[in-house]
């Protein structure tokens, strides 16, 4: 069993104690960590391989509970639209243009950015098409993901490569959820991705319930986004959108629903009851002037919220520091400054991505018996000095970047280090991101 | 005349008709850009330097209108608290412990930071003492910077080392303004920094304004950044803190305002009329939970309106893409997405910073005449990628970070490349700098 020693760096544990420990060894055999302490003196000559995290610190790898890796190509080509805008007129004909390469590309594109970022695991949604491609991309890579193609057979305005009849959409994605749920060792985990309540007629939102509810399957779908959204919800459904979405069973501890931001109490009061997890989203919310979503209420009120960027079309990075700077900032001018402190931004940026998968005892923290998802961050740099003093959990969430980020391991392989991904050939990857990017716009009648 | 040829780059000229020239060339002589466009064919051979910008974007050097090089030493020390709690607890205790030493180190670690993230201007405010040393630093390494000592002869709970009168803070600052204004060959401006309303006797920002005006000197001072302080002013004073300060003469063409959060319509019609400028410092007024500046509104008005990232104890960091893309987004929720789009802030970012300065004709775009302050972006990598369809400033404001800059130029020198300052010993500055902060907490009776 190949084992790891991670030698004298500073550990924030984000354990239950949330203990922030100098000088600590991590012990990792095979996919998991075996030891969290002081030992390296025990058994530094028997491991493997020793990495010395001197003046590192390390935290637990980064979980973005809201991604579309399908959009990493459309990155600097929409912005300062609106939503309904942003979809009809750029991401749903970029979306459509897609093909088998470039979705496996942008997947590659996507999760280069993320490891080199320091994130471990996502839960991303595909496109209508081709999601195959984007699996084969998370299997080679080495990221941990739940992911799944997205489901849509209602509304105008979509185009033609997009459209799909329920039936067609429910089994086009039991087929991906029985090829792919469970594999690369239980790191790739299948989600049933109905795009939104506005793509999707009541038959397949029930059906995506009744069947989910069956598999035990997650359901990663977005709410309350926007108020246009909401208003055509109301129209079509007659209820709020959340209240709508418990009605047809898509609410419960295997849901994840990205942004919630124009929530009344009866849907806060809902999301609560029925242990539905939220994916706070703060650049892409605040890009597309969505708004602000109430992470900090929902928190209080005991629901359990993750961090993700969404898509790099949207937001434009897919990069969990810029998320936690924002999420621990944007939320102080309405609540006060005291609101969002560094150590609870961490906390959803790991452990809560961990509760809305299920996986507490697997990952989200760095303890004996977890997954060995595990991430080093070199400080010393203008930027994030002097560390004398500091508090690190400051230093991480207000100071760092994620180019500070030097090794990210996820299931006890060190998928990004030295400055190099493990499994991606990146330059390869980025000149197939051009070329795709250009055929795609060209398809989609949106060429510069 | 030394000269540097920086060939084929992707430039953002941010001249007057804002142009992105694809392969552009810029030709530098001394300190001053003598050529931009296809000039590298005809002089090639003739430059004493070449430095080859293919697949970067050029940008001009990015302007920080509001910086305290003093307070880069207390990163990550109070973190989550209201400015006035923050400035008595923490930020003033740790400026009254500073020491000619930790001044120096101070002002060169907040340098380093600033030209490895390719900003080429500040606008700094120091502390009531030492200010000497600051100066220095700023002169070794190369920035161009606008700084003075900071005056303040009123108020409570001020430490006794930061206690000043009045006429000592006149002459304090007149001694230094002689030393330093127009030194190392212009790189350097003495702006006149009494703290804030709340911090000065009315008598003595009278005489800054007198005197000021004289000299035709700059006057760099806080305004209106938190309910506390404007109340405090009011009750003081008799007036709201702007119309306050155009009543004792601090307002004009030559003064620059940080925050201006909390304004009514008489006080923007104030600072309209006097052509003052306004330092936009959108993270640290979220972090502080002071609030949203009105920055586009401001901007609609005609108000010049600069950017800057304030003082790393509050920010946690001096890094203006971190700010660039903080303004394109928290104004969006309120005013709808296609407020403040990339280039707007981009303009903010250079041209905006050279009028508050009264620059205009020297630095904040990249034109023949003026001076060489240039900065290189190397945005082949996956966060910032595909660049085949992506608007270039999109990709500067929303997707790049500091750690993209990989070559900075003030005056016509590299000041940074390759990895490295040119006149900074990093390695050093980070010691001194761990050393000196031990040192101040244990003076402020803040020691861990």
């Amino acid at each position: 069993m190949p084992s790891v020693l991670i030698k004298n760096g500073t550990v924030i544990t984000m354990d239950r104690a949330r203990r922030v420990v100098e000088r600590c060894d991590i012990l990792v055999e095979d996919d998991r960590i075996r030891a969290v302490g002081d030992v390296g003196a025990s058994c530094d000559g028997g491991a493997d391989r020793v990495i010395d995290a001197t003046g590192c610190i390390v935290i637990p790898g980064l979980i973005q509970t809201h991604v579309h890796l399908c959009q990493a190509l459309f990155r600097g080509m929409s912005d300062d639209m609106e939503l309904l805008d942003w979809l009809r007129l750029r991401t749903w004909p970029l979306e459509a243009a897609h093909d088998e390469e470039s979705i496996y590309y942008s997947a590659l594109l996507g999760i280069a950015e993320l490891l080199r970022g320091g994130t471990t695991c996502v839960v991303d949604m595909e496109t209508v098409n081709h999601t195959e491609n984007a699996f084969r991309a998370i299997a080679e890579s080495g990221i941990r993901a739940v992911s799944g193609k997205v489901m849509m057979d209602w509304g105008d305005d979509v185009p033609e490569a997009l459209r799909e009849t329920g039936e067609h959409s429910i089994v086009a994605s039991v087929e991906l959820a029985d090829k792919w749920d469970g594999a690369a060792d239980g790191r790739i985990r299948y989600a049933f991705a109905p795009r939104f309540a506005v793509s999707c007629s009541d038959w397949l939102l029930r059906e995506v319930g009744r069947i989910a509810a069956r598999r035990g399957a997650y359901i990663h779908t977005h709410s309350s986004e926007n108020r246009g959204e909401i208003e055509i919800v109301e129209a079509e459904r007659g209820a709020r959108n959340i209240i709508y979405l418990d009605r047809v069973g898509l609410l419960g501890p295997r849901t994840i629903l990205a942004h919630c931001i124009h929530l009344d109490q009866s849907e806060l009061d809902t999301l609560k009851r029925t242990g539905t997890h939220v994916a706070h989203c703060p650049s892409v919310n605040l890009k597309l002037a969505s708004g602000i979503a109430p992470a900090p209420e929902m928190l209080d009120m005991g629901i359990n919220v993750g961090l993700g960027a969404d898509g790099a079309g949207g937001n434009n990075n897919l990069d969990q520091f810029v998320e936690m700077r924002l999420a621990a900032l944007i939320h102080k001018p309405r609540l006060g400054p005291t609101v969002m402190p560094a150590l609870r931004v961490l906390e959803m940026a790991t452990r809560g991505g961990a509760t809305a998968l299920g996986m507490e005892d697997e990952i989200g923290s760095i303890e004996p018996g977890k997954k060995a998802d595990i991430v080093l961050l070199d400080l010393r740099k203008p930027h994030a000095s002097p560390g004398a003093c500091a508090d690190p959990v400051s230093r991480v969430v207000y100071s760092a970047h994620s180019s500070d980020v030097v090794m990210t391991m996820v299931d006890g392989q060190v998928a990004y280090g030295g400055g190099q991904l493990t499994n991606i050939d990146e330059s390869e990857v980025l000149d197939r991101c051009d070329e795709a990017i250009v055929r795609l716009a060209r398809r989609a009648g949106l060429a510069r």
